[in-house]
């Protein structure tokens, strides 16, 4: 394709060709729903679309309206999908939906979202991957290149810090860089340098005062100039203020257009945007729109995606997304001949992805009653309880016991209803619907083989869960989850989804709870880098299920775990997994690493590498993985710079961030960034660098010859206040004609070795 | 005195009268303890020390060897003295140690502090009062107005947010606006606005970017435009890095001298400060020269202060600083004819304040033995362990158990030793050390009848807690708190001391360790205003022992709590305690006010007065509290003012932060105060603003009738999308010109009405 795009570009003009007015254009959309075209000048239009998990083309490309949208494949939204922690199965779901771009000559698929679930109430949970960033850019990656694959462009969004919904179109994000860089930037980095995603969509809010989409630091300095981003950045839908200023910032593209070309033509006469600039964010519009027109002639010319194989893909995806969190007395998966009642409306009535600009018009919709009818399953269905309203029907329920008396096994749907949860607005409880959870009390208090099987797009709690033996997490599965459900019901697919957020006991004890979801304009971001387990295995809080966390049908050995120093700061590790039981089944290998105290207060551990093995039953395999010196650096502000302190790091391998099968210490060397000492340094910085002590043994040796007395008063409480004094502030200690010239020489000395 | 003042004033120059060399030398201390002198202009040269339990004065005053001091009365630290929640016995102590300034013609005692414990491992706390800042400012200004009831003046400190010792001579500390203005300021605001001290101390840190020495919003816009200030500012010693920048921000005194007046002087001819800046920081030393002379003259003239009866303040502060946090079987007060084992090296040596520039060399030292030794009271002891070295010794162990055996009721001596807690360091665990724990768990083991008396200045971890019937709370009590010790064990005094602090289960749960003591220069009050009870009862989390917590040797009952509304942000409380025990005692009624939900989140409640009130057996008094707007305002970012919102509020009386006797709601007015609506204002902010509305039904009928067809789409998606978005920015919903005529038809509507 390398080279029928260079031919194509070719007959495209370059933005130094167009006029202050044609480059303008180029830099807003041409409706709400597509960009690029320029009248006379070869330059098409091309639609762009929502995404993540599937295409959302309106039918009426020029309106806003969003409901009525052409049929596409419904794939698991993220919070599914990141649960199969499996980039090669969503690189696959990312191809399917690339083919349906081209079909539906769509150059761009808006996604996927790579914000962060700081906060489990966060009301767009559903469409974002995980609370850890490691895990979401390792995971995301493969639908950008599954999607690009079929020369379509991804937007990876929202950039950046973009964590809930509650005021996002103003809200003022006061972040630490250091949280910044370790939280809530690396899974963009990841993808960015990786994957080379076409576009990266800026979020609403502003992130220390600036909003994202006219801040420079983020769209130009670390985006472009350090992660060496080569594509275009485009608004989210209207989160342009100043175009001027967001042109300036690097923001290509205004969506959905002002009309206000007039403007940025007059901002360039009069000074305020470079021309240069204005040449520099056009012409990234017209590469953009080279790299996608081989696919939109393809689809031009009538290409067809495969329906019933993209069904399939999402129905393989599904599978994967399911998260076994409970299974007493190996109730699941269900048993030949068992008599089964199933219970609840999510059974008839799938909650099979989240609302708001990710809504997807399904092509084809199962639901777990229809799967059971392909099956030619028997099975007594009663609804248990309404999706709307909040009062429980007494008749609803009595039904529901009755179905469970006469049934050896319940399987109770239950979750969140749709209007729990969407884009637009933040959740206020955890709790699934109380009325839902009376069913459940009823139905168990009959029969104690309950499967509960829940639908939610984030985070429940479960203050229930003892009330049922055998919890299936389904998160949202996309239009095949009915299918897919019955697959591992029924014993055809072994579940080996593993959490990728903690499911907590008390949102009391999260500490984005003190700054959630933030007020007046703002939220401090003030829990700092210790989000989801790596607060609470920091601080030891309990929790129902932790991060990693998933059972199988059958059991796993992790061993002979082996790490080794491969350079100053890397290391090789190598584990043995076993499947111990007797099913054929997925088990996620997880590394996390455990950093020695350092000069910054670090989580005790954080993910750095998983690996999923599928394994027949009794196979071993041998698991390897490098981990480079990023996964043992912390950013520090100090040097801003990522930072490796000398030490031994606990190499930890396990299938869970708490349950750790063995931890292997390495010693790895620091990486030699010094911090220049200044007269901001105190005494006691200086005596821990090499250079600074021997430099202050000298100065302070000179100056007891000079003044014929010692200058270091001998006192443990003057040398405890010394070591915290600034070089250059040592007179709160020491009198002050000897505090300046300890400073002057000490700063004199250090000039002449140049560091 | 007023008289003689004036008169005196007339003898001293004003700052216009001198040259401006003249005037910078009044600016930096003469040396390192002494401030004012110009020479041949009859400005005297004034001492000034450190305090603020006692006077510290160096017998060298031109030196930095704080070693050797003039001996003075060691009255309780603030750790002990805040848990009397009695500000008449604290400015009591005020008055004495004036007296002791007077003789030694000290004019300035460098205190209180009234720093907030963010966390109990302080370093400082010791010399702090409390978490709380109402609790803080109410005490602390008892010692302010009883030192300058004897024309001496006292130096309000530090100024502020200096709640560390880590890195405290330069770290950042990076607090949101209202955090500061409602957990870190409003102990130093109270003080200053009804105390008026002639000076504060600002401190060494930096304060959202800048060093408090020269944050002109600190020290001028907030201290002296905002509450009025009339004093001088000093420097903490060592804290100036600019002088000129520092007289600028309103810095009238660097301390101590750094000889830098000619940089002054140039800085004055080179512009960088205003003559006029100078003039008025230089007359401000004057001022404070005029103020404090009367009493130098008087200290000249001989006067002697007595030193018996201060040692018997010391002691009577100390009988109310102690805390009874357990008395099973009523153990405590010892009866006659106990057989007492004393048990513990603190009974010996005790520890009676903590380290750093408050260390006072007391006028007389009274260990709990040699009390026992004045009352003829007999007792075997036994060390039980060292102050010093980590391992017990077996043979002091034994010894215990052997005392312990043969006794009735052992009083076990235990605590931190001095190096565990000083200025200068922050400390890292609460525990006590563990051969004492091994000697309670020894001791224990023979005798169930196990008083436990802790001495320590800060919070200590109590796991042992269940070991001891009867723990009594004693902190630092001072140079008579051996004494004071006898008088509350032998039961001649009535316990009443309450917690300043909550005592923790587990420092993990508190919100300040996730970013204590801060790293690379910095430190993020991420916890906001949840600092103490504020967090542990928002956030549900069990402690040892809840703020405002302490028992007695007899019983109280807090009843007939009345609050009525006595303006409309004002409420008057009433309430009866009665003493329902058999032994006069006193009890602190607590009035804690809990707001309503409020645009910003607010702490379940907040201490907003208290009394303490001394009863006979059986005897009643009503107590009363005026609680003006700011018991129930919150500090608005939005409005940078205190907003007290409309609702009902509920008055809390009770004897703890988690002992509410009754809960009274009363319904308060909004203050009034409006968003000002602009187009930043989202659409949701306008239909909330009762003018906003009307603007809205209007302009969007007239455009209604402009454009032929409805504006508002009729989705319920849309119009949540709406309800955040800004009215500047709502084409991400509405069509472009539907957007931007709404907005500026409303701002147009909005701009006639003139809000």
């Amino acid at each position: 394709m390398s080279e029928q795009n260079s031919e194509r570009k070719a007959t495209l003009p370059q933005a130094k060709d167009l006029s202050v007015e044609e480059q303008s254009a180029l830099t807003s959309g041409t409706n709400p729903w597509s960009i690029g075209r320029v009248e006379g000048k070869g330059l098409p239009n091309y639609t762009i679309t929502d995404g993540p998990h599937g295409l959302r083309k309106a039918r009426d490309l020029d309106g806003m309206d969003v409901d009525a949208a052409v049929p596409a494949t419904c794939f698991p939204p993220a919070a599914g999908m990141s649960s199969s922690w499996n980039p090669e199965l969503i690189k696959k779901t990312g191809e399917a939906m690339g083919e349906e771009c081209v079909q539906e000559q769509v150059a761009v698929i808006l996604g996927p979202g790579v914000n962060i679930k700081r906060n489990p109430l966060g009301g767009r949970c559903f469409e974002f991957w995980s609370e850890d960033p490691y895990l979401a850019g390792h995971e995301a990656i493969g639908e950008v290149e599954g999607i690009q694959s079929k020369g379509i462009g991804t937007s990876l969004k929202h950039f950046a810090a973009n964590n809930q919904e509650t005021d996002r179109l103003r809200v003022n994000a006061r972040i630490s860089e250091r949280a910044m860089r370790e939280i809530y930037l690396p899974a963009f980095e990841h993808i960015i340098k990786n994957a080379q995603p076409w576009t990266v969509m800026c979020s609403y809010n502003r992130i220390n005062g600036e909003y994202a989409s006219q801040n420079s630091w983020l769209l130009t300095d670390v985006l472009r100039k350090e992660w060496g981003f080569k594509g275009i950045v485009m608004s989210d839908w209207g989160a342009v203020h100043d175009r001027a200023a967001a042109l300036n910032a690097g923001l290509n593209l205004e969506m959905p257009p002002t009309h206000t070309d007039d403007k940025i033509v007059q901002a360039v006469r009069d000074g305020q945007v470079k021309p240069e600039q204005l040449e520099a964010m056009s012409q990234g519009m017209i590469d953009l729109v080279a790299k996608t027109q081989p696919a939109m002639e393809k689809g031009a010319a009538g290409y067809r995606y495969d329906v019933d194989e993209h069904d399939e893909i999402a129905r393989e995806a599904a599978r994967e997304a399911m998260v076994l969190l409970k299974n007493e007395d190996g109730l699941l998966p269900v048993k030949p001949g068992t008599k089964l009642a199933v219970i609840g409306e999510f059974a008839r009535t799938p909650r099979y992805q989240g609302a708001g600009s990710s809504l997807i018009n399904p092509n084809k919709l199962t639901s777990f009653l229809d799967a059971l009818k392909d099956r030619g399953v028997e099975a007594e269905f009663a609804p248990g309880f309404t999706l709307d309203g909040d009062e429980q029907s007494q008749e609803l329920t009595d039904e529901a016991v009755n179905a469970a008396e006469s049934a050896d096994t319940v399987l109770l749907f239950i979750g969140l209803p749709a209007e729990a949860e969407s884009e637009g607005f933040d959740r206020t409880t955890l709790d699934i619907p109380a009325k839902q959870i009376e069913v459940l009390k009823a139905v168990s208090a009959v029969n104690k083989n309950v499967v509960v099987i829940l639908s939610n797009g984030s985070v429940v709690s479960m203050p229930w869960a003892d009330q049922a033996k055998s919890i299936l997490e389904c998160w949202l599965l996309g239009q095949a989850g009915g299918a897919a459900t019955a697959d591992v019901v029924f014993g055809d697919v072994n579940p080996s989804g593993k959490l990728a957020q903690t499911i907590v006991n008390n949102l009391d004890d999260d500490p984005s709870m003190l700054n959630w979801p933030g007020e007046e304009g703002h939220v401090d971001y003030g829990e700092g880098v210790f989000v989801g387990y790596r607060y609470y295995d920091s601080f030891h809080k309990a929790v129902t299920y932790p991060f990693g966390y998933g059972l199988s049908y059958t059991t796993f050995d992790i061993s002979e775990v082996n790490a080794q120093k491969s350079g100053p700061q890397s290391v090789h590790v190598t584990a043995m997994v076993t499947n111990t039981g007797s099913m054929a089944g997925a088990e996620v290998v997880q590394v996390y690493v455990a950093p020695p105290a350092c000069r910054v207060d670090r989580p005790v551990h954080e993910l750095k590498a998983f690996k999923k093995v599928f394994l027949e039953p009794g196979q071993s395999q041998e698991v390897s993985f490098d981990l480079d010196s990023r996964a043992f650096a912390y950013w520090s502000e100090r040097f801003e710079d990522w930072k490796v302190e000398g030490g031994s790091y606990g190499i930890e391998v396990g299938d869970s961030s708490r349950s750790i099968a063995q931890t292997v210490p390495v010693q790895l060397d620091d990486d030699g960034k010094r911090m220049k000492l200044t007269k901001w340094s105190t005494y006691g910085e200086w005596r821990e660098d090499p250079d600074g002590n021997k430099i202050l043994d000298k100065v302070i040796s000179e100056l007891e010859a000079k003044y014929g007395h010692a200058i270091i008063p001998d006192s443990q409480l003057i040398i405890m206040f010394l070591k915290s004094a600034p070089l250059g502030g040592m007179s709160m200690v020491l009198g002050a004609n000897e505090a300046q010239d300890i400073c002057e020489r000490a700063l004199a000395e250090y000039a002449k070795i140049g560091r």
